[in-house]
């Protein structure tokens, strides 16, 4: 993409309606755009990196064998009734009435509706077990909306729905979801520390909460040290496995957070600090299966009622929380996987022809090495593209000036580190493309 | 993907609520599930076909330079009181009252709102032209939902909005976005012909409708015979070009919709037939600049209202399309770009040791290819098989059966032909991935 096109309106100045940093940096890089009260336009720099996140999500949701499917963001009223959530949901939910009075809503969550097509199709044991998901926008009416994609009301979210026959079959679901959040996080290039957690109003025996650590971070929580020496990828033992000692070894470490937390068992060696919740599992047996009558004819011929979780990934929510999570003064630092381009190119000198010259040449040259690449091409001080860079969170900076080519050199910097090296053409992109 | 573990719950008969034939056999092929009145769950399977859909209008629009970016499904009136259309627009448009008792709705389309975008942030004629597109949930609350997918409620549409300094500008986008949009079907397999078309509520002074031809079609179409000849693919000259001799050529051939058909103006050589709409492009000059206020400087330094257009394809309606203008008696055919699987593997024996093995091999080996691929390892009877097979429409089938493996070969079918033959398992292997 060459900047000189791209619709990529930053901002110099922090507008004062922001008041955390993820909020800040998103609407001063040109990534989102309110539209009312917690409801973003996604602008083109932000959705690339959404998708970038949620692509991860639907990877390691494919890799643990859910499947995916669509569903709608209206929902009927009586479902809800089914399940009893109707009433008890509260404002949250977005109550709306069509043309012909029904009672509808903007789903928040999906449990009755998946529960209710589960039900439709399948009958025998034989179908199980099956885990099904999708990454659909929710509605959650925020009586205050704030903290623009940490608490908005329209937001991205994958959820996901297990069935199983028996107890044991639905926690073997449960340790596969464990294990495919950690990977998702883990491959997103953050750490997400399980937690123990209150289940709330989805309800259930079992659950943990995602929790990634943050210094600007909403809530306190409370870990061991050796947490964040743990490498999930390394630790993976497959889904062929019964994970077992996988989820021992991950559930053994203290992790808690604020409401959980008790002083009174907790280890001495503690780490406090501040923490997002990015994601949230829950097993919760037959709460839904039961009243809404989702019943298969088990292997002995008589009708069970299915074993059910649920597990939410707020995908929106992610992109955020990683910004909090790794930012500086001069603005985002993308870990290289959910980064919205790989590598800017820089030119210096958008009207001598040489800086042009080899700009282009490295800019085709990155592109069809099916790197995701950022031309800088537009007429602005060098300070102003600097700062852009810096601001939107490129990993890598190619930057190509006239002094610089004379040497036969460009700068290569690395955004995380500040490192700059100068480094002849090729060099340079060996190192970014390697 | 195996048959045995996806949910692809397929129906023996067709269900009665059912009108078209499309409605019939995505109700039958286990694509979606209506969760209300014209509200839709797509399945696995459908939801495969949606995304292939999706994807190639994606590339598409990125080819034609036009950038994607997400705009929310819930808007807020007062936008649309900004252009006039909140009282008109009736009540197929779903009005809501968030809990503060604010005036909401679910956006049936975005003119309003990617003007307001565009208005705060371009102030310059140095950053025209813009297309800026997204792939989002629509509803329209139809009085009587039907037809499945072809006349429901909440939909899924892409639709984008170009912003030109004059007119000569706005008209290289319409003629852009003509040939994105002949290039976006002829890519999918299916010929969509541009009809010129009243601008109906939208307004503006140009439009097309893009019609495929399908027997089962909501309306009468007229068109010359020579326009089922035309290669788009071959005739593009590309984006760099003005496009006037190939907008010429395109619309010189005489086809229109009933409403705009003329009989006195129409040459004696019409076909006549039945069609579906999935696109439609408009150019509507000043119609939301103006109200709205998106005016930039010009070059003179004086205030410049920017012409727009706009641009919309139906994406799940597409889906529908498809299988109206390709089916027969036993099931979907599905084009190959769209296919939700390339080939099923049919293991004809379950149970017998040799066809398993060489089922899995054949299976592993597509997968290791890169060629989506389903597995139909059922221990069902080979007619039950078959007919699945036909009904979900792959466009390849591989059927695998202990008598033709003591012969050395395996079957090889085509959906769309029905011809069959015997060959070799590597040969078979080259033919669906050659």
């Amino acid at each position: 993409m060459r900047m000189s096109q791209f619709f990529l309106p930053t901002l110099k100045e922090t507008p004062a309606e922001a008041q955390v940093v993820s909020h800040q940096l998103m609407l001063r890089a040109g990534m989102i755009r309110q539209t009312s009260a917690g409801i973003y336009a996604w602008l083109p720099l932000g959705w690339k990196v959404l998708q970038k996140v949620a692509q991860i999500v639907r990877e390691e949701q494919d890799r643990a064998g859910a499947q995916e499917m669509l569903m709608p963001t209206i929902q009927s009223a009586e479902l809800w009734r089914q399940s009893g959530r109707y009433e008890a949901y509260g404002k949250e939910m977005l109550r709306i009435k069509d043309r012909h009075d029904r009672e509808m809503l903007y789903g928040p969550t999906n449990e009755e509706m998946i529960t209710d097509i589960f039900k439709t199709f399948v009958r025998s044991y034989k179908d199980l077990p099956k885990n099904l998901y999708h990454i659909q926008w929710k509605f959650r009416d925020e009586i205050r909306p704030r903290f623009g994609l940490m608490r908005g009301r329209e937001f991205l979210m994958k959820d996901n729905y297990s069935f199983d026959l028996d107890v044991e079959g639905a926690k073997l679901s449960y340790r596969k979801m464990f294990l495919a959040y950690l990977r998702t996080f883990a491959r997103m290039g953050i750490k997400a520390i399980p937690m123990r957690a209150d289940t709330g109003p989805i309800g259930g025996d079992l659950s943990h909460e995602f929790i990634i650590l943050a210094e600007t971070g909403e809530s306190q929580v409370f870990c061991e040290k050796r947490w964040l020496d743990l490498d999930v990828l390394a630790d993976d033992p497959g889904y062929d496995s019964d994970l077992k000692d996988f989820f021992a070894k991950y559930t053994s470490l203290y992790a808690a957070t604020e409401e959980m937390h008790d002083a009174a068992t907790a280890p001495a060696e503690l780490e406090t600090a501040r923490g997002i919740e990015v994601g949230h599992i829950f097993y919760f047996g037959t709460k839904y299966s039961a009243p809404m009558g989702a019943v298969v004819t088990g292997p002995d011929g008589n009708p069970v009622t299915v074993e059910m979780g649920s597990y939410g990934i707020g995908v929106s929510r992610v992109v955020a929380a990683i910004i909090e999570a790794s930012h500086d003064s001069n603005g985002i630092i993308w870990p290289d996987p959910v980064a919205p381009f790989h590598v800017a190119v820089v030119n210096l000198k958008a009207d001598d022809a040489e800086c042009a010259r080899v700009s282009e040449e490295v800019y085709a040259k990155l592109q069809a090495a099916g790197v995701d690449v950022l031309l800088d091409d537009r007429n602005e001080r060098p300070g102003a593209k600097f700062a852009d860079m810096d601001l939107i969170g490129i990993p890598w900076q190619l930057t190509i000036g006239p002094r610089g080519l004379k040497n036969g050199v460009v700068e290569l910097k690395r955004r995380a580190t500040g490192e700059k090296q100068e480094l002849p053409v090729e060099a340079a992109l060996a190192k970014v493309t390697g």
